[in-house]
């Protein structure tokens, strides 16, 4: 299977950035998170989808609202870039995309970020956020968690938080590209560390110092949900592409959340980078998988 | 008269940024360009317009169509950042409250962007959008050409070229914040020089450098429009705020218009930094200066 010609743009990107970073090892946060924002680029506009900039129990974000979705179903997007960059700016057209082939609306947080806001002040903001969507009228099989990257571990965490606190659960969970393992420990780290255009055990380590802080453990649940009970856990779609150097955190959650008696569904598409579904409107791979994404949960 | 809490967002990301460039006088263009996407974190989310991203006359951009706007009429929008910088993606909110305002739909230029693309590439690729404009039946009296900043230079340049080429001309401009003036003279570049928290004559230096190229002169009114004839120029709105370095730019090219005869409206707000109704949605400064602009076309 080759890869398209589109799917191109986004290892394009992520190798520009990762000369960047090479040439300034010691580029601010500030820097970072603009560098990170271009992470909007590979997604085209999706059609039929109007937005508004909200707060929502304190956390600003925004609605993407395809014209005509069922509006009483959301999607609490959680954005990726290592719970200290991204945006829902950066990810809006990557979660109207998913909101359009679930039919359903979405919004995208702009959750607390580390360093300034550790572990875990994103999955309070999460929570407090989908008690808010419960305050509106909306039923908790009808919400869905989703995200990407970090956020794919917020999506996760979230569902798992409401669990420990005794809350009903949403209805089902996508995980794109997740990153859980602060300990680094998959083997895909190693075995596609060439292959993969953007995630280094650099960045990584970078990532997770900021993210646990100083009293955030590796190994806490809520941090690496590789360490999680997942009995009675939603039904849960793990999405990630075959160069990641992140594979293994898709894998490993898809086979502890199997064993657990949970419903998975994990799809590994060839040769894709982390977070392919970004190329969506771009790319057919990305297309794909977000129809596919779709199908599963109206089913 | 006080500025708006809200409208000091504007001027805390111009100082960020200018402290970001005082502190890597090297910065990259990349990293520029970066930074300068960030233009559109003090826009909201505009209600009830959706997105399409669309290549017309091989210029990439997005349409911004509100709902129930009228969709024989489009605003050819330039967006800012010294020629080199800014995106459709920038502006797209920005453009999109315009639209609403007027009651039509906006198609965005992504043009090509100096240094790597000097004058008058830009000026290229907005003529041949306009061109393809009239080709897929828009009248010309139905095309709006607007921008802000270096965008603003190109609302007017592009009507002035058109005119040059004995093309029909289009029923209206809206330069924002114009950057006109390619030898730096405005006496508001010395006496805001302290009150505008971005543009500088050291940023202009640079900007126009690459604008100009190895080529382009300074005097050469398609680039410095305040050296045109605006003899037989479309109704022209301009607005500025007063805190600008660049408001000699907005006075001046108004003063030369209205002498040729044309229909001008300057419009200057008290105290609001350059390209201020980028605040839509958040300051009301911003709202009512679009309001204001939308009634102008309207009549």
């Amino acid at each position: 299977m080759t890869v398209s010609a589109e799917a191109d743009f986004l290892e394009a990107l992520y190798r520009a950035w990762s000369s960047r970073m090479a040439a300034d090892p010691q580029m601010s946060i500030g820097m970072l998170r603009s560098m990170f924002d271009e992470w909007h680029q590979p997604t085209k506009e999706p059609e039929a989808v109007t937005y508004r900039s909200d707060v929502v129990a304190g956390v600003e974000g925004i609605w993407a609202l395809p014209l005509g979705a069922d509006t009483s179903r959301v999607i609490l997007y959680t954005h990726g870039g290592g719970f200290a960059t991204g945006s829902a700016a950066s990810h809006r057209k990557l979660a109207a995309h998913l909101a359009k082939a679930l039919g359903t609306t979405a919004f995208v947080l702009d959750y607390r970020r580390a360093p300034e806001h550790p572990f875990p002040a994103q999955i309070e903001d999460a929570t407090a956020v989908y008690r808010a969507l419960l305050d509106r009228g909306f039923a908790p099989g009808s919400i869905i968690t989703a995200g990407d990257s970090a956020g794919g571990n917020l999506a996760v965490a979230t569902v798992l938080k409401l669990r420990d606190d005794g809350s009903p659960l949403p209805g089902a969970v996508i995980a794109i590209s997740p990153w859980l393992d602060m300990e680094l420990a998959g083997e895909s780290l190693t075995t596609n560390a060439a292959a993969d255009g953007l995630v280094s055990r650099q960045i990584l380590e970078g990532m997770s110092a900021m993210f646990l802080g100083e009293t955030g453990k590796p190994d806490d649940p809520l941090a690496n949900p590789l360490y999680a009970d997942y009995t009675g856990f939603p039904r849960l779609y793990i999405s990630a592409g075959s160069a990641e150097t992140l594979l293994d955190d898709a894998t490993r959650l898809a086979d502890r959340a199997s064993a657990a008696g949970a419903e998975v569904t994990l799809s590994v598409v060839d040769r894709m980078q982390h977070v392919f579904p970004c190329l969506a409107g771009r790319a057919p791979e990305a297309d794909a998988e977000i129809a596919r994404i779709g199908s599963w949960y109206r089913r």
